[in-house]
Order: structure tokens, then sequence, then C-alpha cells
């Protein structure tokens, strides 16, 4: 068995305990006889693996009491339909960051359901490189609430500030949950799809603010109902449970093996300020992104010469260095450094384009 | 390690060829050096394996060409809100037909979206222990389809026969879909909760005829769009790629190990006949469905005596049967015979039924 370094965006990395101990019992869990893909998401077992990654859950984010932990299915992108329908059933106009593509899916989505949406700060004048300062943001006056996204996965740019605003702020946090602490207090709702921090793709994590369950459009989905996933514990129906069980174990991995977010904060900030000091200095590669707007999770960069990228990208996974190519949207490169990459592989990196650089540049 | 025998009504067993395949792959999918799970959704290796469960799909079920296949979230009960969405943009009334608990929630939830709903047919007069006759279907006049639940999972009823209408035929077929031949041909849509048949919870199948792409409402949530998700070949986002890669694994399975959905139904018939025969020869074991209309899939028996229930289950569980309990609405047992649940485990059961019976009964 071998396991490369992966620099995916998402479906990204996952620890490899946390794979280890799901092989281990994928057949039998702890002598049951049976998977935990294979067993009601109401029975005791189950039941006891979903509280206990609640509870770590809210452990590591030290989530305050009158929040509810969601985890449902659909991805961040279904949030962008959720969110409004169950935050605009009184009225009022869904406000909106503009800093990237993420953003602004968001944005069109709420539009195309039929809600008044106003931006309320962008960053598209300056090619999305530095996000809207406090100072700038003009919310409209039936502000509902502020929809931001926390660090645009495609961009790489991220908001080093929690906009401070006097209407529920709702956030993103798809690409940068868990990668550090976050005082949800500030939050009336933040969500993150799993496939990048916290599990495998088909799980979504919503953390919502109790009062803010009674304001959703009457004709909502019942399986959009916040209240109502709220009140039958994420069962409104079957739940994706093997993806909550490996979120579950992600979450011990954070605590045991990790130590916490204050841990697993300081080896990101490393992870990033390594590859970002690597790319400021060399003269192949370069990144557009404001310092202090710079994400720590996605890495974009491009090389002075595009007709290097082939070759970069090929002798990359040649030396084990998987899924550094950017997005089709965007081209060049990127590395995502989320939790589970760990500093030898950002290292590897940091001395293969050292290397090529040397040999190609 | 051990594997019981495991009669859950879903999440339900698993081959366990298959389980034991995801293992062996678990942390390196054939020597690339990652996990399924780690791969970014539109990399040519996990695009091969998308691909290749649709057409095993495909050739399973000798699905048309005019049948676009889809692999979603949210379970059935999202659904329940989809169909309507996508199919009454144009106006008319949803047609039911009310054979059980799942028949009403798809009803229920399209009438809280602000539809017309009619009841086209009901087995509710008798309890729902035998489904209606083609003859007695009454479709509403602005009828825009018809939607039934071929196997109702909790009452254990089944359609013995596939409604023969004027309007689009709709089928929530969750629970018994793969467990022998369909002819596609004759529905407008086919969907289902993959946590029966097809995989593990966090999926759902969905065959929808191309014609029927059109009639979507206007203010859809951009990802219930079937059109949408029929262009992007199921990647409007990050779909559910493990669960995704795992009904491939079943899909080969029923293909390669059991021989195609002919063998696979004869092998189902046969386990269904033996317990549905122990029932009706014991005096203390009861089913009340009307024999044409006995679910192949579920099996719901009662003990004569209620007091039993409890020693019942107690003594199963120790002999390695587990999950018989009926479902919370409904008490008594349930033994769910889905494809994943091998011949072995009915007579198992039986012979253990037949026991409790000469001891206790």
């Amino acid at each position: 068995m071998t396991r490369h370094y992966n620099f995916c965006a998402g479906p990204a990395a996952l620890p490899t305990p946390v794979l280890e101990r799901a092989r281990e019992e994928l057949l039998d869990y702890q002598g049951r006889g049976l998977s935990v893909m294979e067993m009601s998401h109401r029975s005791p077992e189950f039941v006891a693996i979903a509280e206990q990654a609640e509870a770590d859950l809210r452990e590591l984010l030290a989530v305050p009491e009158n929040y509810k932990v969601l985890f449902l299915q659909g991805g961040a992108s279904l949030q962008f339909s959720m969110v409004p329908m169950n935050l605009l059933g009184k009225g009022g106009t869904a406000n909106f960051l503009y800093t990237g593509i993420w953003g602004k899916k968001a944005q069109t989505e709420a539009k195309q359901l039929g809600f008044g949406v106003h931006v309320a700060g962008s960053s598209e004048a300056g090619g999305h490189t530095e996000v809207p300062a406090q100072a700038d943001l003009t919310l409209s006056e039936d502000a509902a609430y502020l929809h931001y996204t926390a660090n645009e996965t495609i961009g790489g740019l991220a908001f080093d500030y929690i906009p401070d605003v006097d209407v529920p702020l709702v956030c993103d946090y798809s690409s940068s949950l868990l990668a550090e602490p976050l005082d949800v207090s500030r939050f009336g709702v933040i969500y993150a799809g799993a496939q990048k921090n916290i599990g495998p793709a088909g799980l979504t994590l919503v953390l919502v603010r109790d009062d803010l369950l009674d304001r959703r459009c009457e004709r909502i989905p019942g399986l959009f109902d916040y209240r109502a996933m709220a009140e039958a514990g994420s069962m409104v129906n079957t739940p994706p449970t093997y993806a909550w069980y490996l979120a579950g174990r992600v979450f011990q991995w954070l605590k045991h093996d990790i130590g916490g977010l204050e841990a697993m904060a300081a080896i990101n900030a490393r992870k990033a300020a390594s590859l970002y000091a690597a790319i400021d200095a060399s003269g192949l590669y370069s990144n557009p992104i404001a310092v202090r707007n710079r994400s720590r999770m996605n890495v974009p960069f491009v090389l002075a010469d595009e007709r290097l990228d082939k070759p970069f990208l090929a002798e990359a996974e040649e030396a084990g260095l998987l899924n550094l190519k950017g997005h089709r949207s965007v081209g060049g490169m990127r590395a995502s450094l989320y939790n589970a990459v760990p500093e030898a592989a950002v290292e590897a990196l940091i001395a293969f384009m050292a290397d090529f650089e040397q040999r190609r540049g």
C-alpha cells in the first residue's frame, strides 16, 4: 500500500489514522457483527456514534448551547437554497459579500429563488485579491442577514476578520471550518460541506442559532426546514450515516492525535507560511493575493511560463504529489493544505518546486 | 471478525464481498496512493468509477437510451419535493396511490409545497393489506403524473402490477429496485434511496425519461433541477463520491457474483416464499397482507402474544439474527430480505422461529 501526498481541493485528503481505523472496523463495528453502513440510523449503536460526533464537534469549536448542530446532505451548495428559505420567510433582503466564485453562486441562487438580494461589499474591482474592509460594508436597510464566504477555495482569498454587523451573519465555512478556533457566537448560521476538513463528500454541517429557527418560508421543502431537522436530531429521514461516522472519527483525531484546534491552527500556519515564503522567494512561481488575505487552506499559484504547467504537473505526480492542478475556471496550480495534509507533504512540495525551478525555470 | 445476519430495513445489509473489496482498497485505490474518498470528483479516476457504475446499472436494468440516470443526495424523501417541482411547472395535479406511510409522505409534501394533489387510489379502507386494483384507479382530469410506492417498506405491501395510465408514472422504488428485472420504459420517473439494495445511505438514484426534463417550476432550487443535473452528469456540485463508488461495487456484485437480476429475482423469490410459508404454517406468527401483495423485501409479522416480543428479539439477537424489530410506528417484527441478505440467513431465521415457537409459543 502506498499513500501519496494529496493536495486536492476537495474531496480532499483524510487523516491516514482515520482511514486505518475505518478499515479495521469496516465489516464488523466493534464486534457487533455488521458495518456502520449496515446499521439502522435509529439503532442504539448508531445513535451513540452520532451523539459522540456532535459532542466532539461542540467541544472542538466551543459551540454555545443556543446553537443547533445539523448533519445534513446536499453539500454547501444546497445551503445556497436552504439559507434564504429558512431566513427570509418574514421578509427582508439577503445581503452578500462578493469575494469569489462561491459567494457569487450563493447570491445567484437566492435571486433565482425570487428573493431580494443586495451586494454589501465586493472585491471584484481588484480581481478578488483583497477582501472588502469592514469600513466599506454597506448593508441594505432591509437586510435580513449578511452572507459571506470565509475562504474562497478557488481564488485562495480568505477573510482576516469577522464582519461586525447588526444582522445575523451567515458564513460559508466549507474550506476552513476546524482549521483553527472560531468564535461561533459571532454568527447566526455557519455551514460547511464536509469534503475539506470534516469527512467524505455527502455530508454538510450546519450550525444555527436557535432564535433563527422561526423565520422560514411557508412553502419550504420538508427536508430544508432547519427547525424540523433540529427537532429530529438531523433524522427527519435517513442521514448519510457512514459519512457522519467518519466525521466523528475526524473529530476524535483532531482532539486526541492533534490536540485540538489551537494546535491544528499552529500546524496550518506553519504549512502555509512555508509555502507562501517559497513562492515569494522564487522567480518562477507567484501568488497575487494580498498577504493578509492569503488563504491557509488553498494556495493558488502560477508559473511565469505557462508552457511549464504540463511538465510541472506530470513531474509532481511522478514524485507522489497529487492534484496540484488549479480549478478549471482559473488554471494554474493550487495546493490545498487542509488539516489532513501533513507538514511533510508541504516540505516535499517545496523541495520539488525548488528542484523544478532550478532545472526548468 | 464476525458477520451476523442483518435483517435491517435500512440502512440495510451490504454484500460481504463488496465490503471486503472496499476494505482492501480503502487507503489506496488501485495503487493510486489515495482513497476513493480523497479523489476529486472531476479526476479521471473518479469519473471512470462513476461512468462504470452508470453503465452497469443501465445494463442490469436494461435502461432505455432516452432515460437519464442521476446519482443524487437527500434520500427518497427529497424526491417527494423534487418530483413535483420538476413535473408540475406547466400546471396540473399530482395524483397519488395511497398504500402506506411512504406514499402518504410523498403526497403530504406535494401539498405542503402548494401543489394540487389528488388521491387516485387507496388501500386505506382495508388497512393497507391489499393494493388498489387497476380497474379502481380514478385519476383527476388534470393529472400531470401518477405517483405510487412499489413496495411499502413498513407495511410490507407491494404492487404485483405496474399501473397502466395515460400520464407519466412516477414510482418510489426505494426498497425493491434491483431486486428483480423491471420494464423501465413503463415509467416517467423512478427513484430510490440507496440504503436498501443499492449502497450506503446518502445516495439516491433517479431515472427520468428525457421528455420530462422541461416541466420544472420556475423557482426550483438549483440542485433540484433534473435537467441541470442530467447535463452535468450529476455533478452540478460535489456528489457523494464514496457512496457512488460503493453502489458501483454492488452493481458489479449483482452482475458477476449473482449473475444479473433474473438470478437475483429467483433467489429473492425463494427467500420470501420460505419465510412466508413458515409464518403461515405456524400458530404463533402471522402476516396480514393479501398473498399477491406480499412484499419480497420486507416481511412484517406479529406474534400471537405480544408479551413474547421482547424475548423473541433478545434471543434472536443472541443467535446472531439482527434488527428484526418492526418499525416504531407499527410494532411487531419485520424481516427485511434485501438482495444482500443471503438464503442462509433466511434459513437460520426460520429455524430460530420454529425453535422459539416450540419452546415459548
